[in-house]
């Protein structure tokens, strides 16, 4: 079965609106072009700087929340909808992904598990955990496409949570990301790469576009990988869509060919 | 704390005693650079085909044995005697690792754990288990650098076993290993690179040379790969030597700057 997937490699506005406004146009664009489900990047509506987190949050239902039901039912597209900072009952603040069927019902919801604290010698360094919490649970969800899997960023570098969510059942890996001028060019490629070939599923990794002028310097660079490993789409850093059909038949047959899962063992 | 190592990616010869019989004055000659670990490859004395195995096993302190813990002793290195078919007292047959110290005292043994089964259309096909029988260990072992974690080849597949070797305190991870003309273009690198970033350890990945009159086309490659994924040597196809040394002080390096190991989870 094949699905056709629009990666949309959007700039980031300061102007929380602006970044959902801009997006009609993209959408038709892309569904003319047979897009199934339209993927947006992590933090796509809200600066990538940690002050920026609560002061942009909303609750689940909210306004961004409804203009994004809205669009995937208006496009009649399934929607991964980046991630955007969500805001609870107790006030706290998540890094979350959902997804909207064509009838604009949500159908996932995943809070980042692993919080992106690093601090690279001469690199990148950045504490989300100054004004995060992380979320608890590795999420799968069903599609007229089979079954998938979705989580943010620095959750994929953890080899757990996509075994998890291959286990599962899933076959495509929905990523919203921004990796950055340090970890990108060592490590963005490789990690969508080996979790494609080690759990032989598809991997879509989504980036916001580069912004020289942000504090946070996205890699950019949206990716899309089949089960053998082989990089079937890869952006560069500036904004822009990118349309790829997949088939999901590769599935099955390289799990025939190559039989790493079902031979995995989990008994030692 | 630095470490030299020398990997020996020989050819195999069907003659069993010639496949040890050459190694002194490799041994000699890598000694001389430095090395402080010397690295075989996979099946390094029998040609890699099913029913050679059976053929060519011994006991464990048979004869081969005897002369690669002998070698370790005069030579005054540690040895990964890359591997070996084993037989044990019930005639079942392993591809077995051992690593011998300083001393010639075997220190690890590893029996491959995951059978290498697969049947690639218009590629690779070859079944182990229609002459081998499985380990059931993952295999760690200490040194004067530390700890190491040893796996045979299509173990390595299984993202499993490099995180048990991991969690259990590898720094290292030895790979006695035999891709060939199918997998070894497609997953080769990624795969140590993969493992290296994702576990934050060093991986050493050695293979035999290629030899187009054999059945089995081994992919050659040899390969060391830092914990920030960096790839340190990369040999091609042919027979050889590769001398590196690696800095065992960048794990704890890497691991602070990029905490993934300290900060993975298993509650989900």
């Amino acid at each position: 079965m094949k699905m056709t997937v629009a990666q949309l490699q959007t700039h980031v506005y300061a102007d929380k609106e602006k970044n959902i406004d801009v997006l009609a146009p993209l959408f038709e664009k892309a569904v003319a072009e047979g897009a199934d489900l339209i993927c947006l990047p992590e933090m796509f509506n809200c600066p990538y700087e940690t002050p920026n987190f609560p002061i942009y949050a909303e609750k689940d239902g909210g306004e961004t929340w409804t203009k994004l039901s809205d669009l995937a039912k208006q496009f009649h597209v399934y929607l991964s909808a980046g991630s955007v900072p969500e805001v609870d009952e107790e006030g706290k603040v998540y890094n979350t992904a959902y997804v909207f069927d064509r009838e604009g019902n949500q159908i996932a919801k995943h809070r980042k598990v692993h919080l992106f604290d690093i601090d690279v010698k001469g690199g990148q360094c950045f504490r989300e955990s100054d004004t995060l919490t992380a979320g608890n649970s590795v999420t799968v969800f069903d599609t007229e496409f089979g079954r998938m899997g979705l989580c943010i960023c620095f959750d994929c570098r953890f080899v757990e949570i996509a075994r998890q969510m291959s286990i599962r059942g899933a076959q495509v890996i929905l990523v919203p990301a921004a990796f950055n001028m340090t970890t990108g060019p060592a490590h963005w490629d490789i990690m969508h790469r080996g979790r494609a070939v080690d759990n032989q599923v598809f991997m879509i990794g989504t980036s916001p576009a580069r912004d020289l002028s942000a504090s946070y310097h996205a890699w950019g660079n949206s990716i899309v990988v089949n089960p053998w490993g082989t990089v079937l789409s890869h952006m560069d850093e500036k904004e822009g869509m990118a349309i790829t059909t997949i088939d999901l038949d590769e599935v099955a047959s390289i799990r025939e060919q190559l039989p790493i899962m079902k031979t995995r063992r989990d008994d030692m």
